[in-house]
């Protein structure tokens, strides 16, 4: 039967991502009031004794993310749930419970499983998240990991990624692109062989097992001079774009301010310009790392009481002001345009 | 490298779902007080307003749970929801939320996902459960669904697996077999084309959009004589195992009192005696009507007020005893064993 709103050989492949989601986030009933949807790194209901619950999730699909060839187990099961305690943390709040879904080729050795889980739930144990429940179910194919977090947060440190201001300050936790600097040695670890090797397995140890910024993440959700929050896993030209669009606010990015780690800069010098290699960090996903704006009179006392918990420096990258829902990068102080590789799974070959 | 807790070649089709759970189930962090987790149709933890808050999730996979050839998107959408609804009804709840994790083929027209998509919105709006969030990826071969699912229950209301007491009533919402009868005709339809079509289209109807007890478990959640819940997902004779396990008592299962459609006896006609039709329906899945111990003395009026209040009728199929965690079958008044097709997904070719 013809239907007038869609091409009868459209395939799911014409669509991206963010197509995909709108066509669902419109058709369901009304949210009720205090109820936050689709569109931050979190869900935000009205939870326990007047906090806000968090809920948040990510599939994980062998040969779309990971591949069984490179990963071991058991930092694939580290990496399911960091990337959700990631986005709990990224809302300022603190992780509570999780639940695991998982689809298992008949053919899986039973111990990979157990390294998936002695991975997962060591994590578990460090952040006390207790696994809730889930489902468990043979795969006629690839092996498909679903994790659902929850979490809490007091309603006044709840960081969305619509509170960006005018004037804010962006800033990041960590260093940038060591994932796709990884991943990019993972595609073509002949060209990247002279990369020493104390740096290389620095770089590969980021991609395949991020440590999510928890702790940090909260403290910083204490912070009335963070103003907006997300973080790092499409990369940091695309999530600053989500800030900006979601905030209505202008964000331009200073390429020659992202920091970048001693191994990052060792890949580097393979292959690439500095030019080349800044790109790369600026477009790259999977950092895990919170990108946030901070009130610009108040980020040096943040960023040092930061610095002072932490032990590691609030890098500014770039700043924010009002106008369009738009990112701008600068080199040396002139506008430059980006290619960007997205995490755009569908349109990749 | 050498494991002494496992065999190096055993492979995830050695082990069934259940042992799988049990893997992980004990590896977490303690769970806090008041908080429910493995082992119920939903975890159960402390919610908004002094309520319960009730998660549940189910994976749906191509090719283990449904076949495209078989089924219409919009079907599965429907079921993709109402098998999570089913969920909270169990717990005598009330549904709240959902989430939808899916991974796509890029060959999946998109007419179909726009009917997948109609079909789980209709259900949504119906029983007023908005989407909150998910994750959408390319799959590399299956279409899989992954659905959570969040509701809440006032804490005297909730229904365990665990509450079934000496003395009470087996019952169940809703005539048994219909979705395994139509699972048979699905897999031979030249055997049973001799089925009337007035019959066969409502079994497949049962199988490919089966309505959830919502409102059922709602009012059940209610009574107090209602001692213990579970949905009928993987048969009655599971069901019951799990309830009986879980209560620590024996559930004895009367064939003969096991509530048939007319739809159901007229597909017994073709190949089977009436004792197998009556074991397929004790053992067959996914009828999704609940399954409930009520007090004996107060099963009368239940059953009166369920009938006035739904039009239907609460089957009584059996009794609840002090015991081991068993369950009994008679027919005619003796003991019969049964031949059990679990759905058990893991050890099917």
């Amino acid at each position: 039967m013809a239907d007038s709103s869609s091409q009868p050989l459209q395939t799911v492949s014409d669509l991206g991502e963010e197509q995909i989601i709108r066509r669902f986030a419109g058709a369901g009933p009304d949210l009720p009031r205090g109820i936050t949807g689709i569109g931050d790194d979190c869900a935000v209901t009205e939870g326990f004794g007047g906090q806000k619950q968090l809920i948040g999730t990510d599939l994980l699909i062998e040969g779309i993310h990971f591949r069984s060839e490179w990963t071991s187990y058991r930092d694939l099961g580290h990496k399911a749930l960091a990337v959700n305690l990631s986005d709990i943390a990224a809302m300022g709040g603190r992780p509570e419970n999780f639940f695991l879904s998982l689809a298992l080729p008949a053919s899986m050795p039973v111990d990979r499983l157990d390294g998936f889980r002695e991975g997962l739930m060591e994590l578990a144990r460090k952040y006390e998240v207790p696994l809730l429940g889930g489902d468990t179910t043979r795969s006629p194919g690839a092996f498909m990991i679903s994790v659902m977090i929850t979490g809490r947060a007091d309603p006044e440190h709840l960081k969305l990624r619509s509170g960006a201001r005018d004037g804010d300050i962006l800033c990041v936790t960590g260093p940038l692109g060591d994932s796709a600097a990884a991943l990019s040695i993972l595609e073509d670890p002949q060209k990247y062989s002279r990369v020493p090797e104390d740096h290389r397995s620095e770089l590969l140890q980021w991609h395949f097992r991020p440590e999510p910024a928890v702790r940090q993440g909260r403290w910083l959700g204490e912070q009335p001079a963070v103003h907006a929050m997300i973080d790092l896993s499409d990369g940091l030209l695309s999530d600053a774009r989500h800030l900006a669009e979601q905030s209505g606010c202008r964000i331009t990015i200073a390429l020659d301010q992202l920091p970048l780690s001693g191994d990052f800069k060792a890949f580097g010098k393979i292959g690439r310009t500095a030019e080349q290699l800044r790109e790369l960090a600026a477009a790259g996903g999977e950092d895990y790392h919170l990108l946030m704006t901070v009130s610009q009179a108040q980020y040096s006392a943040v960023a040092r009481q930061f610095e002072q918990r932490f032990g590691g420096v609030l890098h500014v990258v770039g700043t924010v002001e009002s106008g369009s829902s738009e990112v701008r990068t600068l080199r040396n102080g002139s506008p430059v345009e980006i290619q960007q590789h997205h995490f755009q799974h569908f349109n990749r070959p």
